[in-house]
């Protein structure tokens, strides 16, 4: 049951895929947020360990949810950023409200000690997808 | 001539498809960079004009670019981060020798105000796609 979403976003094409959820009449904006988090060294392993399960869930079963990339700076492996694309912003408001982020966000809450967010906006979203048409 | 890469990272799978390149023989641990630009806020316009074509043609035609994401600050728009992943750090040497990025590289120089590049390592990076399998 994969349904597709092909999302213009200036010149260049992000086609990704919905497991199971609902397809958007028309193509919207993503919404795009960037958080940087600060983790205490100690509890690096049962964080990273934690957000590989909440973003697993959410990619799994978020129709919203399009994209979840979690990375640590080379050079400071306790800093985490991650880059997350939702269908839109609504998208975002949802999975706040689900059981897994909640789960997530308790799970962390002690060992974050610092987080910044930045709201962004697409300038272009370049992927390889299997559905991306060619031009 | 759609083919796929399917890259385990941690717990999770990000599945791509790579259009008519190989297809690498094992899952490896794409390579991840963060670049955060600051652009002259008066060529602006022209800067988002290059980097769309610089993408656009980065994603299509190049086998180890996975994705090119570039997004503007929407509190500050003329800051622009791009989140870069590619199939591993050889393709990330291949992607800076290519003429397109030459090109992005020339006609952008001057509009750059400032640039820093963060080496990151993923920890886990979840994205819908057509071809993630089912869990």
């Amino acid at each position: 049951m994969n349904m597709k979403q092909i999302l213009k976003t200036g010149g260049v094409v992000l086609a990704l895929s919905l497991s199971g959820g609902a397809v958007a009449a028309e193509p919207q904006v993503p919404f795009v947020r960037i958080a940087e988090l600060e983790i205490d060294s100690s509890q690096l392993e049962r964080f990273e360990s934690a957000i590989k399960e909440g973003i697993e869930t959410a990619v799994r079963v978020e129709p919203g949810v399009l994209a979840l990339y979690a990375v640590a700076e080379k050079n400071n492996p306790n800093h985490i950023r991650v880059f997350e694309v939702y269908t839109d912003a609504n998208a975002y408001q949802v999975h706040l409200e689900t059981p897994h982020f909640k789960k997530f966000r308790a799970t962390t809450d002690k060992m974050v000690k610092s987080r910044k967010l930045i709201d962004a906006v697409p300038v272009v979203l370049g992927a390889k997808a299997a559905a991306a048409p060619s031009r």
